[in-house]
């Protein structure tokens, strides 16, 4: 009742379609470590939310920010350490290519600040991404979003297909051929940016593509990728929001699809909550950038961001939360696999460290998007909070805070197997 | 020795150019109320800063800051009372057209927002705003930055010279032509989407003209402005983002202008220094943007954001802020205004409330930049915060937290006057 009242309050205060998960949406009131809890006291395990990456109300966390607002939270163009020592500290945990950061307020500023680096080193326009992606909603990071393979003459954006093992472009052919594939799609979005006049500047991918589903990706694609762009003159640019930060079990995903980026976006998990992203790269990419452009941001680069990030980076450190998600998330992973067999539902199970995807099919393999929005009311009226994902809606996206931990897979595959029988006995 | 050390460490980590106040750049370690303080104990007085409103350091922000970031900070796809409280509370400052918000996380974004907003509503692209202007750096916000008048054939935004009485585009005229001048300008940009094939989908100002030096408007040009944009189907954007909050001695810039917004966009002092920004209009127009976009902003829209932003909004009301910056700055903009005759490089006193603009010029009236960016490091050496702004760069910009009083005013005459008669003495 309470809930209907807020819903239909929301709805003219906020305007009609603002988004909300769940047929029957959930009202949180309180957060702690894996676990929500709602208006009628009912906990859930958050199996969704990577960005309290360190838990709900960390409280070294709160305490950084406390700390730190009640001290000083200003603008960036006076010196202060602290923003400094946080900026080294992340180009540190990235090759040593990787030199200076501009920081910003959310991933779609910081993929902004990203393509206009890439655009003012090269001289050119033209960004690849590929077909299912995200990568922002301002008006030039949203064109990313959801593009069709096409070529699109004179646009300054193209896509290619995702690379995938599952669905791939050309069916039964071996893993090497697969690749080739998509590099020869790669190869000609190039061309076609060449033939076009618009120039090629750069790559635009998430490392471990996961709002296309957390794809198996061909052996060895993305470090030919790479390479090519180099070749073409392009730069490479990797947007580990989703992806980095310990969420596959290692620093970032570009060590799990194997390339080197010469730009690096991070955003979600860095402030636990706070507004807090960054674009890091070579310090001559990042000069020429600031040279044009003398980009300012209010409230980024601030104390704030700084102290908060700070603090992030301790607990992920100090309580070995990227080993937790390596090891936590191997286990589940092995575990749901193990259940393939039990339901045809289940059509495959993909993904790395803390971050996995359970694709649902129809008989015969085909996406099942509505099957999947069923499994994940199924499991948030059991108590445990996923969502839908993936290039056609069918997987069941589970991405926890890191500190998710064995008994919560636990827990959540008792549930989980619940949930398939009663699929099952739908039939 | 610790500040170069600092600046040479910065300069590698944030990259070359990322900006810095004054001649020898501050380095700031500690916040409270009005005043700042420097890494050797030094105290000034920040009469620049409109972010931290309330008070550097406010304890009644951090507080509410510190317990929500405890209970829960999440995204905006479960229900939360709190946000729904803050928006509801939001568009009761306004008149009653406007219903809904959006919530963002910089001005930026809000003005990203805002512009899709009016270009979805309308089905056209072209936007007018003013040449010395600036709404945020994303590529299409980033577009309205200082353009040329020159009409500019199939683009989607024009921009017309921003209306101010002292250097008018009809010199000598009476206020009512000099207006009608301006309007014509206004005229000619819709006319020109027409013509273009573009058509015309809004207009978007400052509406006190911060970054244009806050001239004085010719009475009348905003009200007919207004009307004249809505005769041609477009909308009414007011960026409210430094206009807004109270800075003024009014809740808002529109109504020191004397127009209505279709659509209003809040930024800056909204969260004290957290990331918080809001795009705000009727429920059709929010409805009519959700429905094509299904806009989700990570970080926004969030208990954080409401909480903080809430106690802003408390502290303004408990402590009579909107009043106190009227009062303080009516006296302080007098006092400014009889120091003209003290100097010839004194051209002009503008602006409303705690928002003030000392244009300095050189003999004969012509701006003078040099001199504006000496007098505003002679303040800081004396303890004062401002910085230079204006179309010409000429202006000597105050814009302290509204927590200002008459006692940090009567400090500031002092070290103004003093600084008056050491350029004086230069000659």
């Amino acid at each position: 009742m309470t809930s209907m009242t807020l819903a239909a309050r929301r709805d003219r205060a906020l305007g009609t379609g603002a988004p909300l998960f769940y047929n029957e949406p959930l009202h949180i009131v309180r957060g702690d470590g894996v676990y929500l809890f709602d208006a009628d006291g009912r906990r859930y395990v958050d199996m969704y939310n990577n960005v309290p990456c360190v838990g709900h109300a960390n409280p070294h966390v709160v305490d950084a920010m406390a700390r730190q607002q009640g001290t000083l939270n200003v603008h960036s163009r006076y010196l202060h350490e602290g923003i400094v020592a946080f900026a080294e500290r992340l180009t540190k945990l990235h090759p040593r290519g990787i030199e200076s950061v501009v920081f910003t307020c959310s991933g779609t500023e910081a993929n902004e600040v990203a393509l206009r680096i890439a655009r003012f080193a090269t001289g050119k326009r033209g960004i690849v991404c590929t077909n299912a992606t995200y990568h922002g909603n301002s008006e030039a990071v949203g064109k990313l979003t959801r593009l069709g393979t096409e070529p699109s003459a004179g646009g300054d954006v193209r896509a290619i297909p995702f690379p995938e093992m599952l669905r791939p472009i050309v069916p039964g052919a071996s893993e090497a051929d697969i690749r080739d594939a998509y590099l020869d799609r790669l190869r000609d979005a190039i061309g076609g940016f060449e033939r076009d006049g618009v120039g090629f500047a750069g790559l635009i991918v998430c490392s471990i593509f996961a709002n296309e589903g957390l794809p198996d990706v061909p052996s060895g694609f993305m470090t030919r990728a790479a390479e090519m762009v180099r070749a073409a003159g392009g730069v490479v640019i990797a947007d580990e929001v989703q992806a980095g930060y310990c969420r596959t079990g290692r620093w970032w995903g570009y060590e799990v699809t194997g390339f080197t980026p010469d730009i690096v976006v991070t955003g979600k998990p860095m402030g636990n909550g706070l507004p807090l992203a960054a674009t890091a790269a070579s310090k001559a990419l990042v000069d020429g950038f600031r040279e044009r452009t003398r980009y300012f941001n209010t409230f980024a680069s601030s104390p704030l961001q700084a102290a908060v990030g700070m603090a992030v980076l301790d607990v992920i450190e100090r309580d070995g939360l990227r080993e937790n998600a390596g090891t936590v998330g191997a286990a589940l992973k092995a575990a749901l696999a193990q259940r393939k067999g039990r339901s045809a539902s289940i059509g495959d199970v993909r993904g790395q460290g803390l971050f996995i995807g359970i694709e649902i099919v129809k008989d015969g393999g085909a996406p099942d998007r509505e099957r999947a929005i069923d499994v994940v009311n199924r499991l948030k009226d059991k108590g445990f909070l996923t969502s839908n994902a993936g290039a056609f809606g069918n997987i069941v996206k589970i991405r926890p805070p890191l500190v998710f931990a064995q008994r919560h897979a636990e827990a959540f595959l008792h549930a989980f197997d619940a949930t398939i029988d009663e699929i099952n006995g739908q039939g």
